[in-house]
């Protein structure tokens, strides 16, 4: 069966705890469910990761090379900084859509740029939880064909 | 009948004419076929305006402050450089979903910034015609309630 | 009769509509209003002109070349991003007063530069509508000469 | 009764004998009386401050806390350089107007910034003399309510 | 026949009439007339289009994608702004050739690059009416191969 | 008993061995047990961690959130480049104190930018080991009130 | 008897007065009094100046060139503009220490930048008036040697 | 009989020879021979240099103070680097047309500056060796007036 | 026996595998056997790590500060990012030599900026597998001295 | 008889005294002599001007309008910070000439711009108190002409 | 039989005499010897230049295209600025590789880009004299193929 | 003899007969002889050079390096763009005097910028020829001791 790698980065543990004012009240739970939910609809399975360790999540990506078909990642503050995680990802040759919660266009600057967007197939930000469901569905589109679900 | 307005910017007539290695194959009319079908499955009517002039989309925005319920906008290449649109948005207070089709990260850098983005709800990036379905579904979500379709 | 342009730029139609926070409450009849009084005091008329599309701003700053003797303007977004508007207000060659209601240097870095302060005799910014009062007088003065009303 | 104070920065006892083509012919003494009438008609006294010494300003404004209802300033080279300048009006939390008399925006690129116009009322530039007036008119409208002189 | 689009943007229906002493005394009628000579001294007919509207711009070329071979601009001080005029250009992708009848690099700095300048031909910059002449001649030689008017 | 985080990032476990000339002489030991001694002063207990894995940090962090007061930190390099471990330090929303025991703003441009600094209570920089007594003694103000050891 | 200088900038006589959110509401007269009994319980004398005038302050620094130890300073709004301040500093070659009672890196970004910081021994920043006290302790260390109080 | 110079800068000699994808397939001997003819036809004789060495364009610029009537330039390389060049050309005080065979716009950031440009009559990018044409008759209209060949 | 450490850091485990037309098919096993081969010829052992982790690489510098002679590093994404691994390097003291297998400067802009290059011995860019040789052999040269193998 | 005024900026007292190895040992008085001198034996009064007050400094500029002929300014500091005192100077309309005893362009960045340069006559760097006398020989020849002393 | 040219750029003819402790005690004849001795271990020749005459270094990389296999090139100070080397260099389409003896990277600012680096096949900094063996022997690598000298 | 090398750069050949306005109308025969007369008053003869190539005056530099004491230059454009001559001067290591007979600060931006400024003396600018003459002083004064001619 297909597989897609969840990849949520660092403090993304914390999801629904910290600053629900910003990236709301549902939990890393919940994220994982629903990201399986949407992907069984297409028939595929979810592999999932969450590190603080960026050393973690670039090994998880390398594991994946072979095992899945596309990435869903949202890599939280890594997105601004990590190159070394871009690397995995163009290293592995998988389709990526990354994802952000809240709308951070309206953040600091230095959340402006992503190391991650330019090369991923799409970029899905401010529409919260949904917008995991959102990206699964785009790289389920791309991996299994025009079909729907 | 809640409603929504479809904004497409300058050049967006021409779509799966020009430059189909870009923007792909789907024509306008497919876009605002797909968006109203998308929407119609959450009770919601659209109204669609395309303009190669500011002005006339800067007229829509303003006339649909008192009939839509929000606004599904691809801004073209006004995203990067027109203030007024930004401010005909903010004006008409309307929760706003920003689309584009390909992928702006990988293009041009004046294509990097968005006038529209921090004032917007949900960006999507990347996702050709089905990014529009997203941002509708998004919004539907905001302004209809969490009932799903 | 010695006559005055008045321009008004891009959503300041929705004056006294949209953000009243920022912008007051008057409307834009208000604002008209109050220029032709002013003006009025001076022995001047006044042409008013408002749209969303720079083309029409453009065009009514042509026709004034050989009817007017001043142009009071707040271009509202085009402030900051219109050469063509700038190029239109050298071309003809009159006395130029700008005016901008509320205090552009207390909102976003993007409105704190203007195509036309440079070409402008006065700037008033942040006076609310009697911003457009002083710049009538102004103008009034470089065109009437010293005499006051 | 109520009072305004009027700061005048480093050079603008020059007034009417340096650089006429820029400053016009106008000297200080005529600033401030032109001030004092103009208030007058609105039932305000002026109190005014010249001085070379950035100290001495600050010291007046510090005065002004609890005698006077609002400043006119012309902070003069000062505009561009003064941080404490700027700490002292706010620091006193009187509404402020700024008043430049020949149009910054035409002269060197280091006076295009102001240190004052984000915490004032409103901006003045380029009207000669009579900034000053129209700046005592908005504040003395802040200061005394909607009534007219 | 084959034809040639020639596109003057926001103010050139000024030219000879304002700052003649920038842009000279040739009207935009001369301008006409003289890519209408040129062109026909190589078989060519001349569709022009003038316009303060960057809209009206932008529709004409699109018309343009399927009657013309080629695309003679002015794109005024949409040069320097216009993302949608670049994105009609590469939209109907005709050969370009711009053209400015001043110096451009010897004015402001705002003034100095162009929008359009990479997706060009040719640039033709400061030779006056008759820049036009040499871009059609130079779009002439790519449309109708080396052979001479 | 109320519980402080102290912790200290990547190759500060070199104190004492690593550049004495700009570090001092006293090593990681010496530090946790004058923050140790100086937090009993205040009755407080003291959680140490130092590592050269940003991930232990932050998971550190997230631990500290239920279980401590107040965070003294001394993020050495990742001061200046992780994203990371200020949000989580934002994310667990407890008192922070930052640490630099040379004066940064000697040393490479790079080291003048802090992604603490603006979320920290306060900043002590130069002091040497001192400067962690001083974070120690301003968190437990804050921490257990006004009363003095 | 060794004495210390205490330097307070331009507008710090309104301590206590002035946005006491920001500053909190201790006065000049308890920053003084703080220091001084901070200083006694080292064996030390105090003199303070504070000034609004730049030259009162330098003149101060050069006359405790032969007279004082050290030099404990809050620049307020000269630390981000006086290259003059900075320079008297480094010409008694005193040992400085910098202390901001509020954060400045929270502040506008004209206020992350201090000429004095990297002439400086310590910076403490946002400590509030008890920052006055950590550096004089950190200076009574330098100058009277490692003997605590 | 009046004359003109022809220059053309470092690793033009290469013409015909280096990267003809980007410089076509003429050689200099070529572009001299264009000169020629072009300049003939308007009773004008051609002196030709091209030289690797910077200092033998000056030396042949200074020559030409006294015998050329205006100057034809491809400065190659030494169009973004160097000012020895510009100081040249102005220093004869003769008209310069400068040419550029490929589109600069397209290439390396680098060369998007010219020290010539803003110094010349004209300027001529991207038209291939017609590019020289076109830059004599532009010359030749200034040097021996309105009168066509 | 004199060592030397052989650090590879984050994706180069992927080396012969991701990417090959800008890496090479030579896997990371190679690069280790190179080095050591080239090594035991001046009679030097190796100690090889490679990881996805910032810190255990870090851990591994610290560790072969008394066991080690020199330090051979291509530290992969982290050259341009990560401060922690300078220090790291500068607080062990050693020489160090940086390697690059693809030419960094023909990429994107962000890899032009290395945090090592600066307080590396030798610097190697674009010479694939070799340019591990050449590294050691050069530090061999600084360790053994000037005796060839 | 003919005066020329000597202005010496802040902290220019403590010469001779402060940081010797940048400013050689020469005192103020030393300075002043010098400069007499070198006036005298052009006929020339000199009246001397030091102060760490910016005002007094502007002040003493004023006063010299109707009774100098010329300034010789050392700002220090104020070189690269002072407006005010460029406007003093360009007030007065009096030949300028700026002198710095150490070679700014050897020490901090901030060092390398002036605010006096481009409206001073003459600008003599790292000539020690040698170039005073620079100075007032190049002004004694601005002002009385060709014959030398 | 192959050939390689060895080009030095301006000021390498003073190696061994100017900065020692920055470039070393070798000069110019021993670099030309080592570039000699090690190209012959693997069949080739060695044409060498060195010149303080950027188009002495143009001509002779003109002349070596159709007589060399590649190029070892140190551009000395025309690293940082010669577009015309640049442009040289891939007109005549031979493998580069580019040496400096000194590691630029700790040197001032200017010379941390280079013309060279990103059209050449490897980059060797910092290595003395023995960069120059490593190039030849890279490019030898590259021109005759995997065989070992 | 002790001597002196007198460097001039590109185009002040052209002294006194180009831009009269800006250079004045001394010829280089005038600056020569000015030279070697001040020289002569120390006892110092003087070598002189002019070329318009950069490779020229670098040779007579280095050969200046055991026959001459200082040198005195006008590097003309190459002040701003030479970093080959910067490496010229310092490889020889005599103290150097750089003139400028305009001031530069007043001209275009690209001229504030001197590579040679930071390692000469002392820098002269805006003294026209006379600055020539100042420099040979300064380095008279440096080269053969405080005794005076």
């Amino acid at each position: 069966m297909t597989r897609l790698l969840l990849v949520n980065g660092p403090n993304l543990n914390l999801l629904g705890v910290r600053e629900p004012e910003t990236y709301g009240t549902a939990t890393l739970d919940d994220v994982v469910e629903l990201v399986r939910v949407t992907a069984s609809r297409w028939g595929l399975e979810v592999e999932a990761v969450q590190s603080n360790h960026e050393g973690v999540l670039i090994d998880a990506i390398h594991a994946a090379r072979l095992t899945c078909a596309g990435i869903v990642i949202n890599p939280g503050a890594l997105t601004h900084t990590s190159v070394a995680l871009r690397d995995a990802l163009t290293g592995v040759a998988l389709p990526v859509a990354e994802v952000h919660m809240s709308n951070v266009h309206r953040r600091e600057p230095f959340r402006h740029h992503s190391y991650v967007s330019d090369i991923a197939e799409i970029v899905v930000v401010g529409a919260g939880v949904q917008g995991y469901a959102f990206a699964v569905e785009r790289l389920a589109g791309l991996v299994t064909g025009p079909a729907t679900p």
